[in-house]
């Protein structure tokens, strides 16, 4: 199957320029050849006129099966909504409410331009069957809190592994996830990172999230956080750190030159109060930030849009510069920089010859679009999701005139509050 | 003409609750019967099944007509971005430019579910046009600046009441707006007072917007700008005064059981680093606040629900406390307390009986809404401006299944792409 996008605006994200009246070529599920007026044959033709085409954007930390929670319960203290909402409820949750919850948070994400997730939660061959049948690509990591079945989910990780990794023409990577070190004893957290090592060499975990997780931190071990799993040598691995709102400036030198990532969840971080994450410090310091949306019960969406636009305008308030975090810098957290955080540079994060084709076409017919004086600033500031028309995510359409293809999206809405409905009255 | 909305989910914005079930009976521009199960024949009837009918949004502050300028100049400091980007193009923008500018800033506040507006620009007479071709409700300021046209200015505000004060069946009302205590003299701010209150009584002005202009008005008035506009008689009027970013707590406790009501505008505030509102201080001290979007070229859209979602997770954030402005609190600043805020809440605000019939109305089969565990929460943290479905304002529908009705939307965009691209040549 051959595809070909006439006469389209397209973002050169590495370079930060939007290129006119460009052909893309696209044939199987990689990009073939870029340029303007190709002489090239297809099977099919779209034109790209008033079509903006960007690399599709990467969820870099996400929960979703958790959509069922979404508006379950808010404005309330982080230990109240933990024990008294969030917990109890989450317990009750089935494979099946995972599998419907996680495809509605895919569907959400597509139809607001995302063809790329990290994913922590339980019930993971759901969001991975979720995953294939919707045609999204993401990472699959199997949350691991050390209990008495710690045993039991480490081989659920290597089961994943096996099963999942690579499915879908690689579509699908499965990677160790320790939840947090305050979740997980020393000697647990040695055997995952021991486990990745195995692996691909990446690990997930959800890092310095909040004051109380660093204060704990030094008490407990005399370190801080980062400094923390340094010593139990898992910044030897490529680390997917969600979070990461309480870095240290030391942390941040400690990280120099290793393959470590924080991923920025401004929404989640400003609603739980956890605090104001110093992102424009991180990238001063040399990190590379993905940024991601969080769960739906402490977002409460799934549209990495918003994000980049909320991460943009805090930090510029933070650093009291309107220069901070600019709209190019964003726009690559949600694409170049999110792939390089999820250790998929090589494929996706941006529009490249030889790149997987994971593209978000956006319609410039739309009052965010207009005028068309800066499409990367529209992008980061003004773009809504009903502007994404399109989305390919590896050469197959899963989004054609904001009609998913491979599903229904309003049999996934019925079938979720079905199941919601269900599980109130478990 | 009567329209019956039968079975709807309703939001009681006052009393904080979602009644479900709901009939609502408009007669010609106003809300004649509430109730389940009304027995009564109208002329239309709609199925309110899957529905949620909310006040229509009163976006609070605005500049219409430079959405022309949107994306054209951002990540600039304040100074330059202002001498060396906007003032100089602005300068070149024409009455036609303002009217399709406006234009397209009340076609994208309908689409996001917004009803009302308080704009400050000028030529106004083409706001007013727009509005009126909409149909769209609106308070119509007059911006003003002093310089060696300050009294054609004013004539012009005169000639813009007389003209359209009242007009459109009374949805458009003017209010004398002199810009801000920094680009008006004390006398100039004296005679638009004196105006204001030969007029109905309401002024609009900016207000401490910026660290330098609290600084500058101690340095040289010797108080702070809320001080000083007292000192002045202007807390005798109803006060909607934009931004107050930098409102000192002696301030708060001055405009006390005054007709003062700050127009918080997170997304811009934020933007421009002018700094964080401390809009939970002000509720603490009983005072009531709007919402606004401000100009399209420091936000970079006309999105209500954006400000009302930003503007609830950036407050907890900074109060270190997830409970800080809920989302009860947020949606009634872009209703009801926005109603109070721009002294119009006889007429709109909230739905009642008697009230005039400006409704949005959102479609629950979205994924925003699905489940549907808290509409309240849905609206604030998840709602997206395309959940907005349909909306009528002073009981005409002036957009159903989101086609606007009484102008075409793309004609709109075309020709703002028109003269802006003319504008680049002046």
């Amino acid at each position: 199957m051959t595809l070909l996008i006439k006469d389209c605006s397209m973002l050169d994200v590495v370079q930060g320029k939007v290129l006119d009246h460009m052909d893309i070529y696209i044939e199987g599920s990689k990009i073939l050849r870029l340029g303007r007026n190709l002489n090239m044959v297809a099977d099919e033709v779209w034109d790209g006129q008033d079509k903006f085409v960007v690399p599709g954007f990467i969820n870099g930390h996400t929960h979703l099966g958790m959509s069922l929670l979404r508006n379950y319960a808010d404005d309330m203290n982080l230990q109240t909504w933990l024990t008294e909402a969030i917990w109890p409820i989450e317990a009750k949750l089935n494979p099946k409410d995972i599998y419907w919850g996680s495809l509605l948070s895919m569907a959400e994400m597509i139809r607001s331009g995302a063809t790329c997730f990290c994913d922590q939660y339980y019930a993971m061959d759901q969001v991975g069957d979720g995953a294939l049948k919707i045609g999204m690509r993401g990472i699959l990591t199997r949350g691991l809190i050390e209990d008495e079945k710690s045993q039991e989910k480490l081989e659920e990780t290597r089961d994943l592994y096996k099963n999942y990794h690579g499915a879908g023409n690689g579509r699908l990577r499965v990677v160790p996830s320790p939840h947090a070190i305050y979740t997980c004893g020393t000697d647990y957290l040695k055997e995952v990172i021991a486990m990745a090592h195995d692996m691909d060499g990446v690990i997930n975990i959800h890092m310095s999230e909040t004051e109380k997780e660093v204060e704990d931190c030094v008490q407990d071990h005399g370190m801080t956080p980062i400094a923390y799993i340094d010593s139990l040598g898992m910044l030897d691995l490529h680390v997917i750190a969600a979070h990461c709102v309480h870095m240290t400036e030391e942390e941040m030198d400690l990280v120099k030159g290793k393959d470590f990532y924080p991923i920025y969840n401004p929404s989640s971080n400003l609603k739980l109060a956890s605090g104001f994450t110093p992102v424009q410090k991180m990238k001063d310091k040399g990190i590379t930030l993905g940024i991601g949306t969080d769960g739906d019960s402490s977002n409460n969406n799934q549209n990495i849009l918003e994000e980049v636009h909320v991460g943009s305008i805090v930090n510029k308030a933070v650093n009291m510069d309107p220069k901070a975090m600019p709209a190019i810098d964003m726009v690559r957290m949600a694409t170049i920089d999110g792939a390089k955080a999820l250790g998929w540079a090589d494929e996706i994060g941006s529009i490249e010859e030889g790149k997987k084709a994971d593209l978000t076409i956006f319609n410039l017919k739309s009052a965010s679009f207009t005028p068309r004086n800066n499409l990367i600033s529209a992008l980061c500031y003004s773009a809504q999701a009903e502007d994404v028309e399109s989305v390919l995510i590896d050469g197959e359409v899963v989004m054609k005139d904001r009609v998913l293809t491979k599903i229904d999206y309003e049999g996934i809405l019925s079938m979720v509050q079905d199941r919601m409905n269900q599980l109130l009255t478990r």
